[in-house]
Parts: structure tokens; C-alpha cells; sequence
């Protein structure tokens, strides 16, 4: 049976959560996955040393065993370069929100003021403290992405030597912007390259299939597909797994997010199947991230093999994507 | 107290479905309206005489009063003269549905082939039966109805003298045609007056905003409403008001549809008011509709008033656009 290997396998975008959500879920990301960056939209958001510090214990402690490495990330403010000196060491990134634009990010930044947020941008630069960002204004809704592309650019012009991680892109603008600027990464979803907006709202409106950034045009999902399958250099898997307890997602008025951890590897190694380049998914999902973070997870091997996998309708109270349709990939051995 | 009187209100797009749905909902039409277009996509849909005066007659015993007229409608298929010319006094037009694009519309055209199509729209011309179209091909979510513009193009060059009714139209192209084709004409619902996609997918995902043709682009909405305010000669009024039981609108997978029925008339006031436009009103909604479609419904008048008025959250088991929310006008007779 035809089987592919994938070495140390990274997640660069992932919610965990809190409380009894992070014991439900991180052990489907630790099982498969050498380790993950981890989101710090909780509520209250992870702002502090100390947050970061009791937040990495509560994941350590929600994970079954000890080849799991969570990189932990700071919420975005603007901090002084004291306290990023401090904290450093505890953090592999820090994540940026727009003010309200998702879950949890109330208290993100409301204006991009670069002078405002040039001290701990400089401060970030000689950290080698990359910034991960969620680039969507509060415009029309299939625009937003598109129009933070001025914002990218203001950001990768003025801090050269910031690592700016476009995160969960969605658009051919967001994907023609990596060649652009040299400090410019992007991290990309699984359903991202599975999903448009007819997933969402063409047919049926299927909430499982609603997430921010939202799904976009089949041209979009192209221009994801060709920087993924060719693992461009400067770019990184990162689910942006999130789980919502089902109550949540089919209730009227539904949450967005998509919990893809405990199959996004299947459904990577199907897509990359598809279009006849599994070569190149070993990039994608782990050496261009080790190569752009700096970083070296230890070492797990995970052996998928070609056969069906039906989705569990459910993992705790989180209705997965594609939630008891068959794949073509399961994972046979972890190692 | 400001008040606004219309007379004869008509909703030139009416779904009453069947059953004791019919009964529950046909009333809240007939209170405020004079007259309504009713659409055929029942299950199985309306395809022969007997099924329009039986269809009828339903309509009419789940009326309480004499003075609603339904205005029945065929489903298109390819029939001949002869039995258009024996339905044609019991219809008032016939409906075509591209197959599969909405709700029960299974039945419809799979292929527009316009030799296939000739006999029953030359006889539909001649017999004066307009053909209203929903507009939408089986493309990408947001192109759909723009990209049916080059059909409506096709009908209207090769049946000059066919009254094509363009429905529920949304798009800045459909409101394009108007002014470019003599016979295109076209409604408006009240919820694309008011909606853009933002409200079905912006914040949260909302179904009793999701419908089918969905709701566009800030800029479509704003050429919806230029013509709409304006009362331009060849624009009706037309509700699309679409009953589901609560149950199906909040599922998970749920149907697409929005019922306004009951608030049409108050919510047109609130938005013509807004634009100070209130005096184009009963063009938009009765008199253009009367020229277009020469017809003479019986005389209503229903005044509306200027005070706050609170949608229920549900009538019967059918959750209303807006459920809960404070109106600024209310019907406040109706003679």
C-alpha cells in the first residue's frame, strides 16, 4: 500500500484554547505534529511573561507526552523594549489582531500608527521577534484581505528587518506580495486550499465552512494552490485550527473557525497528491517553517498511508471539516 | 403623527408554498397587499391547468377576505400553443428556473437553447404572458446573476416583443440591462434594499440572511437602490419573501430563503424615508407593476405610520427577517 513519510510536521497557525476546550483538543495536534504555534487570543488575551509562562504549562500539561513543542505567542501591543528583552526568550512570535476583526481580539490595534508602534517594532526587529499578523481591515467582507495589502507593505518598508508572517492568507493579492517584499512569509490553511466561498454560501449555508478570513474566489484558491504545491520558500503551513463547541457553530449567528488539526495531514497529503507533488508537501509542512522561524523540532516521524479514513463525526463537542466523509489518507504510525 | 398612505400594494414576487405553511402565511400577505405574484416551485410544481386553479383555489381559502388577489404563475418548461392558449386566462406569467439553481427548482431549464425554447416563448409574446426568470447560472457564488446577463440578452434580442421580468435582482449588471433592452424589466425585494453580504458572512454567519440570489457588493446595493428610490418605470416591487420553518433556517446546511411578507411595507417606508424619497413609493410598489403587467387590482389603501413598531420574533413557526428588532414605521390601517 502506497505510503508517504512526513518528517517533524509543523502547524504555524493553532488555537488551542483554554480549560477543558485545550484538554479536549491538543492532544490531536500533539499526536501528529512535532509542534505548533500557538495563538494567545484567550480572554482575557496572553499579554504578559507570566501569561505566556502558565499558558505553556496548561498546553504541557493538556498534552499526552513529550514530543510536542508548543511555541508560544504574545498578543500584540505596544510593548517596551524592557519587556521584550525579558520575555523573549519565552516567545517564538508575536501575534497582531485588528481591533475585533475575529475571535477574542477586542483588544487589538486600532490604528496603525506606525510612529506609535515603531519602538516595539525595532525592539521586535532586534529580537528577531517575528510578527504574525491578521491581515483583514473592517471593509466589505471579500475585500478585507485584499486591503490590508497597504498595510503589509507600510509595516515591511519601514521595519526591513522584521519577519512579517501574512497569516492564513486567503487571496492572489496576499500570494503576489511574498515576491514583493523580502521580509514577507505567509502562512496557509488547509481549508484554504480546499474551500471557496461556494463551500460557504453557494449551496446550502454550511457553517463548518465559515471562517475569517472567509473563503474567496476560485482564482484566489488557485493562487493559494501554486505557492502551496510548489512549497514556495516563503511559505508555511499553519492550520488556524478552531474548535467551537457544536453548540456554538450551528447555532444561529455561528462562530467562525474550522477545526482541521486531528486531519490536516490527510487532507494535505491528498491534496498534494492530487496535483502529483507529495515531494514537495515535506516543505510545506515543516522544513520551510524550521528554515524561516529558526527553529528545530525534535524529531517525529509520521507515516501516512493510502486508504480511507472516514472523519469522526465529532472529537469532544467539535464537529470537525468534512465530518464523516471519507479521505484517501490516514495516518498509519507516528514515531 | 407622519403617516404615508399607499395605495393597492403589490408584491410582484410572492412564494406561498403549500399546506398548512400556505395557511399560516398567505393572511400576512392578504392583510397588506392587494396582490401578488405567486410563484409555481411547489413540490411538484405548478405544470398544468388543473394545478393553477386548483393552486389557486388553496391560496384563496387560506385567505380571510375578498381583496388579495393571487396572480398565479406556470413553472416553465417547453409547452405548446394550444395549452398556453387554453392556461393563459387563468395565469398572469410564467416562471422560469435555470435547474437546481434554488429551492424546488428541480424541474427547470438545464440548457438555453434557444430553437428549443422558440415555440413557448413566441407564443408567450404573442399571447402577451411575461416570462420571469430567476437569473443565476450554476457559476461561482458572486458572478452568478451577472453572469446570466448574456441569457437575458439572448431572450430579450430574440423575443422582442416578450415581457422578460428580471427577478429579485442584485446586481449593478442587472440594473445595467434595464435601460439597455426595451423589454427587460425587472423586481427588487425589500431585503436586497437593506443587505449586502456583510450582513450574511461579515460578522457572524447569519441564515435569516442567506438567500438565493445572495446578497452582493456594497456597490450593487447602491445601484439597486438608485433604481429602486427612483421608482425607475421599468422596477416593481417584488418581496421574495420565502417561508422555512425555523428548524430548516437554523440547521446546520440551512435552506435558503428570507420572509419579510409581514414588514415588506414598513421596512420600504423606513428605507424611502430615509432617502426622502417617499413620494416614488407607490410607484415602486403598485403603479409601475399595474403599467407593467396591466393589471387592475381592487382598491386597498394601507396607511402606515411613524412609530415604532416591533418585529415579531416569529410568525407561527417562521422566524422573520429583522426578528425582534424596533421598526420606525407601522401599518396602521388598512381599507
Amino acid at each position: 500500500m502506497k505510503t508517504h513519510t512526513l518528517l517533524m510536521p509543523l502547524d504555524m497557525h493553532l488555537h488551542l484554547r483554554d480549560g477543558v476546550m485545550l484538554e479536549n483538543i491538543a492532544p490531536l495536534t500533539a499526536y501528529s505534529f512535532s509542534g505548533a504555534i500557538i495563538m494567545p487570543n484567550l480572554v482575557p488575551p496572553v499579554t504578559t511573561k507570566e501569561d505566556v509562562i502558565a499558558y505553556r504549562e496548561r498546553v504541557m500539561a493538556a498534552v499526552p507526552n513529550d514530543y510536542f513543542e508548543p511555541y508560544m505567542t504574545l498578543f500584540y501591543q505596544n510593548y517596551d523594549r524592557a519587556f521584550l528583552n525579558d520575555v523573549a526568550e519565552e516567545i517564538t512570535a508575536i501575534k497582531l489582531y485588528p481591533a475585533g476583526i475575529t475571535t477574542n481580539s477586542e483588544g487589538g490595534v486600532s490604528s496603525f500608527d506606525i510612529e506609535e508602534m515603531r519602538p516595539t517594532l525595532e525592539a521586535m526587529s532586534e529580537l528577531d521577534i517575528p510578527l504574525c499578523v491578521h491581515g483583514e481591515t473592517d471593509g466589505f467582507v471579500m475585500d478585507r484581505e485584499a486591503e490590508f495589502m497597504s498595510i503589509y507593505e507600510l509595516l515591511a518598508k519601514n521595519f526591513p528587518k522584521l519577519k512579517i508572517i501574512m497569516e492564513h492568507i486567503t487571496t492572489k493579492e496576499a500570494v503576489a506580495m511574498l515576491d514583493k517584499y523580502e521580509n514577507l512569509y505567509a502562512t496557509i490553511t488547509v481549508h484554504h486550499l480546499l474551500l471557496t466561498l461556494d463551500d460557504v454560501i453557494g449551496g446550502m449555508m454550511m457553517p463548518h465552512h465559515f471562517c475569517k478570513p472567509i473563503a474567496k474566489r476560485p482564482e484566489d484558491l488557485d493562487a493559494l494552490l501554486s505557492v502551496a504545491l510548489e512549497a514556495h520558500p516563503k511559505v508555511m503551513f499553519g492550520s488556524d485550527s478552531a474548535p467551537h463547541p457544536r453548540e456554538k457553530k450551528e447555532a444561529c449567528g455561528c462562530a467562525a473557525g474550522v477545526f482541521t488539526a486531528p486531519i490536516a495531514l490527510q487532507l494535505l497529503c491528498e491534496i498534494f497528491e492530487q496535483f502529483d507533488k507529495l515531494d514537495n508537501l515535506q516543505d510545506f509542512v515543516s522544513d520551510n517553517a524550521q528554515r524561516i522561524y529558526g527553529i528545530c523540532p525534535e524529531f517525529k516521524e509520521v507515516t501516512l498511508e493510502r486508504r480511507p479514513f472516514v472523519v469522526p463525526e465529532i472529537y469532544g463537542n467539535v464537529v470537525p471539516l468534512y465530518a464523516g466523509e471519507t479521505l484517501n489518507w490516514a495516518i498509519e504510525s507516528v514515531e
